[in-house]
């Protein structure tokens, strides 16, 4: 049996869900030998830190009742003031988990937190965009100098396989174009509007307010800026390029009006927003799909084509958010650090 | 940069792949630091063995000169007379690539080889199903004892990379349930019988034969037989059970008429011939799929759907058979064991 310790750091929805997915697969994770211990959680108030194993079930109620997973009071646990840096810095772990929100402008808080956890010689696994968006040659490079892993599979498409995909089980391909639905309320609304004969761009997406699908303002889904910035992670980790998210072409689908679709429709085809990435081209932009085609799916489903050298047309689609489904992804990016660290 | 040598076993398409896909990856696999070299190719009449590496083109054009890759001749490089199990035996070289026909009965000749390759310590990569299906057991016994890997990520859906996802992309999660169109001639015969009306199965199995997408002797595939090996595989290697191919329940597609297909077309439907691993139920049968599913993939493509405990249904596409794209899926299985191994 191998001990690994983790932190997470940030404790909303993804972190939260960490926590739970750890929890719930204690058993799972000693059959394969591992046992992986959370050592730090911290969120923006605080966080507790326990070197025998924070009892997540317990954090997670605390969190729940006081909004944040620091302790109050004296004596031991209270942990209240001490920062994520704080916890990277000084609790010994293996693993940093980086789940902070995601600000694609400036990287952060994730970039000062994964930078700090390289310098301490931590993996990390991350499902933050914005530090990938801003930094991507930056991380990697640190990461090979600390000698660590730096993993982020939830960061493209939720729990949808897709980078892992491209690096192992296509290994021995290359990998020319990647086509996709990176954007499941985008895929949603379209969908709907697609189906609801009638329903216009505004009816759908206060339906999706409504049942969550969409955020309160969904500038960044809908103008297709959260599609750009997975298009930019998918150059930058599959295809080796120093892409920026000015570098996308982007068009977002609140020009798409019921008409549009019904012609489509009638000639054979969906409207759907799609996310291209080859090493001439990035760009997020409603197209043409033929009914019939996997990029025809529907709902909030991620999926993306991957048009390789030797192999055709490899499709790959999943949920691409949800908090247990991407702590999912997250699990197994810890999985395979503990594979090929033992 | 690390050496790995290797032997091709079996000389026939997908053999003749993988000689095509080392020799065009040269330079590919220098760039991850692997330096692949074969110094051994074996076919029913004899082999080649050079131990400075075999030029492979030269091997692939007295192959399809003479229909064996021995060497006539007397000297160096005769070869004739000396077969797969000498050159698994007495070649020093690191991985076994088996590509010898299959027989889901014996597992022969595949299982022979194998089983010598790991006594001899050597790796092993194979798309043979019939050693799988007989022995998958004892072969992963082997393979642990003698401490090397077994990789055969080419039995089940050609170049859809099934068990590599689901070994590493999913790591984290458990799979409960697959189903999936696992047999590509079955696929573009229902396909072909939906779209073009009054099509019989027989009109479309003549058509298939024609385009090479069926062979001579349809059965294995028209009848199941094929979709049952590749159950019996995901359940023994993703659900960890002892399954044998008299466990798995089976129908053909040989009675379908055209009139129940368009019934199900009537009613938004199509049928697809289901390969079905649970816990509970191992099946191939004739399944009626909601059109837009992403199991109602139509032309010779393999679709596998994989319900996972925490991220929902995850889909993975591709083509299920080709010389070049079942190679670059056993290539997949070389690097991953050239990745384990350093």
């Amino acid at each position: 049996m191998k001990t690994l310790r983790m932190s997470i750091i940030g404790f909303g929805s993804v972190g939260q869900g960490v926590a739970r997915v750890v929890s719930m697969k204690q058993d799972y994770l000693q059959s394969i030998g591992l046992e992986l211990k959370v050592v730090a959680i911290a969120d923006s108030k605080g966080c507790e830190i326990n070197s025998e194993g924070i009892h997540l079930e317990a954090a997670l109620e605390r969190k729940a009742k006081t909004g944040t997973v620091a302790i109050e009071g004296n004596g031991a646990g209270k942990d209240k003031g001490k920062d994520s840096i704080f916890a990277i810095e000084n609790v010994d772990h293996e693993i940093v988990v980086d789940t902070t929100p995601t600000n694609t402008q400036t990287g952060e808080p994730g970039l000062t937190n994964i930078l700090t956890a390289f310098d301490h010689g931590r993996h990390v696994v991350t499902s933050s965009k914005g530090p990938l968006v801003v930094a991507h040659r930056t991380l990697v490079d640190a990461a090979r100098r600390n000698n660590v892993e730096f993993r982020y599979e939830a960061t493209v498409g939720g729990a949808m396989p897709i980078l892992n995909l491209a690096r192992d089980a296509l290994a021995g391909n290359k990998i020319e174009r990647i086509e996709g639905i990176l954007n499941g309320t985008c895929n949603f609304i379209l969908s709907r509007m697609t189906e609801q004969e009638g329903y216009t761009y505004e009816d759908v997406l206060s339906e999706a307010l409504g049942l969550g699908i969409a955020e309160t303002d969904p500038t960044s889904d809908v103008e297709g800026y959260d599609a750009a910035c997975k298009v930019v992670i998918l150059a930058n980790s599959i295809f080796n390029r120093d892409a920026r998210f000015e570098d996308v072409d982007i068009t977002g689908i609140t020009r798409i009006t019921p008409e549009a679709l019904r012609l489509a429709a009638d000639h054979g085809y969906v409207i759907k927003l799609i996310g291209l990435v080859s090493d001439k081209e990035l760009s997020v932009a409603p197209k043409l799909v033929p009914k019939g085609h996997p990029l025809s799916a529907s709902g909030t489903l991620n999926v993306a084509s991957i048009q390789t050298q030797l192999a055709g047309h490899i499709t790959v689609s999943g949920p691409g958010a949800g908090s247990l489904e991407t702590a999912s992804a997250i699990l197994s990016d810890i999985i395979s650090i503990y594979r090929s660290s033992s």
